[in-house]
């Protein structure tokens, strides 16, 4: 079993249980060391919970990779964003594997450095895209390579959330309020927290690249400096086109992630809320439903599925995936299965590129 | 019961038979004269089909609109698009109102010569975007109208249809065949048939107007000339924005219109393939699903209810809904609660707009 | 086009004008008299309204069924369920084919009576059961009859409705009142009301024939008098088993008709509330989607289909198919395709084998 | 963190690595010891594989019982059903807690003297009936208890698989073999496997009794000897009533636990494969969906859900809940919130009377 440490995750900051959880789930990895807060106390206090040693918490990240480089597989960053960079540095300087939380830098320049720092040491670099980790994902993924869509013309995906329909950041919500800082968050509010979710999902299910985007960036609620809701036309190396909607600000919708694929043999769709079913159009036949766990599942998507159809997988599942394949890599060298510091990169220059778009009134911006 | 001709409507015109049978289902009117076809023996074989006498079977609208004025309440135009400004137009010139299919006419400055014509003729003049007659649309308009939603930030509107993901215009499909073909349907294909009826429905149910738009229609089957596919950004006059994605490409969609409208007090999900149930989302309380005919419904919506919950209505009823809205004003004066000719015009203004913006690479245009 | 009269549809009786739009929707026949109420000056109002010769209004059903006679292809009883038998008698005794209303009769006897005597006479006798009119109900029973299901083993059919989960027969509410009266409804209230539909629609799908069953039905709401929820136990020819549940006390339900049919090939299921699907689960393969208008419909169903697929049709067209199929046995001499005098028959043994049954504490009774 | 040793769950056994999952995802038991197959060898190479001291992996349970005794927490028993009786009977002898796998015993005489040994020996006997373990179950039970469904009258709860639709157990097919074997599982099939989820759920979300019920069990499947399908006529000591339904070869149904509830203020229903949304439709009022994680969560059933609203969990994580109050009550002494072996008992005895019922052709049981 492997060892690890991790950077945040104190009090109130909801994603570290998450990764706890996760990685206890299919039990690769044990829970050594922390550095939970920039206060020491509060680090002692959750570390006593978790049944840490006392001297295995530290003060600093910079403390905790210099003294436990040998003693622990890979850290994790579960910091808020503009941490990420600073943090994952000092674990790659150190010798340590990483996943860093999602998005993964402030620029893209930041996160050029990490990726090649991460070659330089031979380390693996690991940004958590948690659902790539859904075994219907990787189904639609297999699907796809398989040519059951054939040519892929469009796309269309959207990740509408409501919780930020509100003014949540003046009220002292934790997570609203980091979020919604530029200087924490990096010049992006949902773009970066959902957003990028979908820049992630599309090429890993249909190997496709984008080539240029025009976006449009919205601030809908009233007082908030960064955008909350965004709209972006995609074009692909294929020629194929696409269209994204992300916001946090449609008010009533819950995590409604959902990406629908039209090729010329056949549509797809998938719904976040509803993870195990996906929903399969051949041209010209009925609608089909395939369920996680059923025998159309293909090999490199069933191994992510663990319980018989009709037992739902949740998230954490999703979750716990992404760590599966990561460890796998650490302890046996497998290929890697999960999302890199090279996605992460890809994600920032996303990033830049919609706010250049944005900044310029929808204009067409290229990607290399 | 009123009187009326019909234009168009002949063997193989799916839609001239639907036209009929939402005038039966509420009993308003009665077909008593047609041209239904260019060819006359092809109009008189419908004509006897339907009951009709000989002698009202014409082999030109020209012909049967001076013989008719006077002796029919009204004309309902179903022609292909090409020959809805003409057919219009004679109707008008000989004092007969007109219900005319959508998209309204090929030029705004047809449509706005023809909404000019009917005002100085004190004719009514609809135009028939169907789904602005089902009950939950009008429940929708009510319910913003009475602050439900506060007030409206982003809009998300849809509208993916899948039989065109095949090259039918080349197989003799009737239906694909004049819509595809630019002369006959005006320039656009997708956006004309399914993407008008979002831009008549947003400003129907909210009141808003639209401000400004930049597009990309797409062509996503190879070898078609016109647009199968298309995004759009929106901007209304309250400062709300929107996005309207339309498809007849989208490979294992049906027709599936959807309606999100998203507000400061909360939102709003309608979704054509299931239209007896409007979804409501107020901010912060569990969602809910209001249905047709039952106790929330509001009285400008519920009149146009007409069998208890649970019972479906369908696409038939709503356009009969229309009928009977557009039947009441020509018998009783009522004030006009259908699509007019001026709705018409500003589809038609859209169309072009769209195509402005899409020909110079998706740059904003202003809409007056 | 042929000629009707009608028997009941007065004031506040819903059926009567569904009844009527049904027969408009399709075109197949006119209303040409009536008597709508046993009050004539009523009858005269909604004549009036309805655009009827005042002379054709009547005092009493005998009188309308002996002047009419000759002058009318069929006739309408849509009464409450006690005067069904007396007007249908009436009718057949003056030579005229109907329509009635179900449940049928109040005993077998009366039903038994009627069904010889339309033999005798060489009339058309039908009973609405408005279910049998989807056009997927006909496509369910076709892929049954194709072997889509293999053998069938066990049928699951339920039809919760909520709106007498309050006492509503004693707060004037017409519909409630005479149902839950033992004298006007005939010994049951939801039994009749709903629960026949099960009876009617399981042979007619799946062939198979009731040989037994054991019931027990209750009174949910306190102070009723007749049953408002009942479950069923039965058994077929086939060895097949099934189990139906009815209710109409069922709070929140509100049309909740399912039909689900398991086999030894695949399983089938079709929810009322949502017509135009099909659910087809074949053995081991994922579950498909057969939507009303797609390539999947077989033609005996087919030909109930009106509109292309997502444009959802409704209740009231599954009623005009009823007529649609009485029509063209009346004009054409088709081979009946609708619910017969003999189904309504059958329909109401089944209603006294359950009151037997649940009276003795739910034994088995066996059906001839 | 506790310790625990598990008695079954070896190779094959899909039940056994459920439970250790589920007890690591919320992390407050260790696994220590096992005796997972009766062969040794086998034994010891998953005690490897999980990470085990050679010298804890034992050759029979009552060898592990005895020197374990002391030093774990609590044992786990999935042993297939013929097991379970001596399995907790050594676990209690040594002074053991027991969480033993549903159902429970063969006979009620078995699971009485167990029920008996627990109290007099003062140790804690738990049933592991996972679907308890949802948070909305809990919500739902928290509703009723509030008054939110007004007084109950009837319910409705049915549990159809469809994975035994075929004769798997003469294929090889290691789960459908033990259950489909009259001697392992114990006179039931289907009954015991699916048919006391439904008998254990009720009165946890109701609080009724049952006091009678009538019971036709089925066997759909030619030449298998125990039932796979049976219908369930039950009434409560408040005079409600009920319906159950529950197959295995009810054919292209997955994991459909489906419960419904009606009372006199409201109704309810959940879905087994939707779990994270519980429908609420309030007399007269518009249906409610209530999302897990949402603010209409009552506190009782909010400190089941883990992660926020849209971020589905799913049924590990239900059984994971149920550990967590099974430990908290061994660890902390708090009241047992989970199913115990007086459910368990309740539960063959709800068994033993639907035989006898279905035997007698479905009379009335009376129950204790």
């Amino acid at each position: 079993m492997l060892k690890y440490a991790m950077i945040g995750g104190g009090p109130g900051a909801f994603v570290g249980g998450i990764h706890r959880r996760a990685l206890a789930l299919n039990g690769q990895a044990k829970l050594v060391a922390g550095c939970f807060s920039r206060d020491l106390e509060k680090s002692r206090a959750i570390g006593a919970k978790l049944g840490l040693d006392e001297d295995r918490l530290y003060a600093t990240p910079e403390e905790m990779t210099r003294l436990e480089a040998g003693d622990i597989d890979f850290a994790v960053v579960v910091t808020s964003n503009e941490a990420h960079y600073p943090n994952v540095k000092t674990c790659l300087e150190n010798g340590i594997n990483v996943m860093c939380d999602k998005p993964f830098t402030h620029t893209s320049e930041q996160a050029q450095e990490l990726v090649a720092l991460a070659k330089e040491k031979e380390l693996i670099l690991a940004v958590s895209y948690t659902y790539a980790g859904y075994p219907m994902i990787r189904q639609a993924r297999e699907m796809v390579a398989r040519g059951d869509l054939g040519e892929i013309r469009f796309i269309n995906c959207e990740y509408p959330q409501g919780w930020l329909a509100e003014m949540l950041e003046t009220t002292g919500h934790i997570q609203a309020t980091w979020r919604a800082d530029p200087k924490r968050s990096g010049g992006v509010l949902s773009l970066g927290d959902v957003g990028t979710h979908i820049e992630y999902l599309v090429p890993f299910i249909t190997g496709l690249s984008m080539t240029k985007l025009a976006a449009r960036l919205d601030t809908l609620v009233e007082g908030r400096e960064l955008d909350d809701n965004g709209t972006i036309l995609t074009e692909y190396d294929s020629g194929a086109r696409g269209m994204y909607w992300y916001s946090q600000a449609a008010t009533g919708t819950v995590n409604g992630l959902k990406i629908r694929i039209f090729g010329d043999k056949g549509g797809m769709e998938w719904f976040q809320e509803d993870p195990d079913n996906l929903h399969y159009m051949p041209l010209g036949e009925p609608a089909q439903k395939i369920m996680r766990g059923s025998p159309e599942m293909l090999p490199g998507a069933m191994g992510y599925s663990h319980t018989p159809p009709g037992h739902p997988e949740g998230w954490l599942m999703a979750f716990a995936n992404i760590y599966t394949a990561f460890c796998a890599t650490i302890e046996h060298g497998d290929a890697p299965d999960f999302p890199t510091g090279e996605d992460g990169l890809r994600g920032v220059r996303f990033i830049e590129a919609c706010l250049e778009s944005s900044r310029n009134g929808t204009t067409w911006v290229d990607l290399e």
